[in-house]
């Protein structure tokens, strides 16, 4: 028998609880033995549930019971979540979470803690929900060097952006109905300006390149800015757009971590992605590509994940050695604006003409689109860096008037 | 250091070989120690390659090195694998094979085996080449039911239907290509008769399920009676025909289980998964879908999972309780005609009218296709057992003649 604690009764953690009830049978025999849900810390109170008896508002109740061996973090954001996970470690409990703010904040901190006492720290639910892939990405793939790692790590923007392409609607009004269905929260920030994603890239770059990728590193757009005018040159090119978190190791030992709309080409597996799923692609020197993909949020696909690492726990005898990275002083990420890539831009002209614009980036694939203005064009460049780009826009001076740049990524 | 023994030096077994040098640094941090590639069985010799003394023809060198604790079969087949494994797992040594025939024959003889000696048998390479699979499934998936696993398991008729699906290749010219780029067999009817895929869809259903499904119990068809005819209805249906092998549980104990050719709606995330690519769909009653893609097959894809067994048993303490599955008598499958589908049908009217066959069918889609014979209809039916739907054929007697029936699946 194992005696475990949910820290928050919020929606990944009532889901936690309710699965040990529903799935009891498997659990059990997955684990090799009983797992019993002892304790819930919840500021509030919930009289009604069959299991009100369980709930404390005395986080010490749980720190300083020797029973509960194992907790569930799932209360979200970085304070007290922090200082909780730290107290809980350091008394030999281990910890699973859901919480991506606190892993992309503190991972390499709160690991080594565990490392240090012997215990775990685990994660599988901060990403992609009940996607497994913190645990295939370092265990499956163990025989892989990992050269890249890219993903549709948020499910509200990818609903905006599904509604954007295939219904034509607008990005406020699929935003405003994305709140209305409960996919967005009222104050949207966190996913459609890309830093919810930038968390995520964070740990799967982490995990796969071995040392600490800090959000503040990682060059972060979201999606406000997009037209259907860009998703209708997209179309025409043959993609779509989806918001990309990346990362992708550079020979010099650094990497570029980046959370950008894409244009991806129809073909790409991560273009057919809709709706509120998430994908995430690993690319390694030996398996080539290999896409999981699945539900990223919602309450029992992630409690599963969040279930399945506290099974995991209950068989492991110590610290795992090798879902772990270390620490770093935050310049392992390379800039950005020297990646070699392709561009979508789309611009008036005032003043320019279509050979200006051939003469200043040479070789463009020219775009069209329905009821496109005389004085708009939109073109996909050659392979160059950010840094080159920005010298070309620069050479035609104010003849042309840059309305939207879009990253091309060969996913 | 850990010492290891890899049985057969094919495309595989080579692989392995070179993976060990090519990812030596990421393989011993992954496993926490070194592991040395001790001895290789072959009956052939390789006096080039620069660890031609590695290898050996005598299988006894192997069992009865000490020193050598897993071993690798990749050599394939019944005979003298299960021997060699059985004698390897009695001598206290780990196997972790690619050999989804063995698995699939006498997977839960070999695990039983595997836990009278306190080791492991693993077999990640036996479905999906280089996508982890076997332990997602089994690991992450632990606080889930899962109720459903399908998936397209055999590249080469994957291959062999993009072509007539995207090129309208007819099925013996793209088979013709297939055996030129090596993606097929001299003789493939392993590959188009559904047999390879069938050995895949008893590994997973076992695991899934629990109890050891045996191929014979799978209903098997292949794809060498589709024709581009078949590929155009489906397609003004709105979706494509793959070869889908597949396991539902049903509440009585049983599951159904089958491979065949079926019509996926082109949303399906099965759908767009070409090529040689496989694609595996686990439906849990927590995560909802999870779909695993990448290279089916394939020297580094299929030989990184393997090492990445081989690096997961170098860290076990003793067998795994949970990636295993018990004996059973064969009767665990139930009876796939009784499966309620909606099936496509494509017949020749010899003296019916399409109201005759409204009468006999009720309600059906009707499909057409360019170059459509005047006395050629298609048609997909409401959902109905099998048997039904043989009952509602046979009510028209000989005033039809069937040439094709497809089961429609909803993934």
């Amino acid at each position: 028998m194992v005696k475990v604690a949910v820290l928050g009764h919020g929606t990944v953690g009532s889901g936690v609880v309710e699965l040990f009830q529903k799935n009891a049978k498997s659990i059990t025999s997955r684990a090799g033995q009983e797992i019993e849900v002892k304790r819930i810390l919840d500021i509030r109170e919930f009289p009604d549930l069959p299991y009100a008896d369980k709930f404390t508002k005395d986080f010490n109740e749980i720190l300083n019971d020797p029973e509960i061996s194992i907790v569930a973090e799932v209360m979200g954001g970085l304070s007290p979540a922090f200082d909780f996970t730290k107290s809980l470690l350091e008394h030999g409990k281990s910890v699973v979470t859901s919480n991506k703010e606190l892993v992309a904040a503190k991972g390499a901190q709160l690991l080594a803690i565990a490392k240090e006492h012997n215990v775990n720290y685990f994660f599988e639910a901060s990403v992609g929900g009940g996607i497994p892939i913190i645990r295939p990405m370092h265990q499956c793939l163990a025989a892989n060097e990992i050269t890249e790692v890219a993903g549709i790590l948020n499910g509200t923007t990818n609903y905006i952006l599904t509604k954007m392409i295939h219904e034509s609607v607008p990005f406020d009004e699929a935003l405003a109905t994305a709140q209305q269905l409960g996919y967005a929260e009222r104050n949207p920030a966190a996913d459609v300006e890309g830093h919810d994603a930038c968390r995520k890239i964070c740990i799967l770059a982490s995990l796969a390149f071995g040392s600490h990728v800090y959000p503040h590193t990682v060059y972060t757009e979201g999606i406000t800015k997009l037209t259907l005018d860009d998703v209708a040159y997209a179309e025409n090119w043959g993609g779509v757009i989806k918001l990309i978190g990346r990362a992708k190791k550079l020979d010099n030992g650094k990497m570029y971590a980046t959370v950008y709309p894409a244009l991806l080409s129809s073909h790409s597996q991560l273009a057919g992605i809709d709706d509120v799923f998430n994908g995430i692609l690993i690319r390694g020197n030996a398996t080539g590509d290999v896409v999981f993909y699945g539900r990223g949020a919602g309450k029992f696909p992630t409690a599963s994940a969040v279930v399945a690492d506290m099974i995991d726990i209950s068989k492991a005898s110590s610290t795992s050695k090798s879902l772990s990275w270390k620490d770093s002083d935050a310049d392992n990420v390379a800039d950005y604006k020297e990646a070699p890539l392709q561009f979508y831009i789309r611009a008036d002209l005032c003043g320019a003409a279509q050979p200006d614009i051939a003469d200043a980036f040479g070789d463009v694939t020219w775009l069209s689109r329905p009821g496109q203005p005389a004085d708009e064009v939109a073109f996909v460049t050659d392979i160059m860096t950010e840094y080159e780009l920005d010298d070309k826009i620069s050479t035609l001076g104010n003849k042309i008037s840059v309305k939207s740049m879009i990253r091309v990524l060969d996913y």
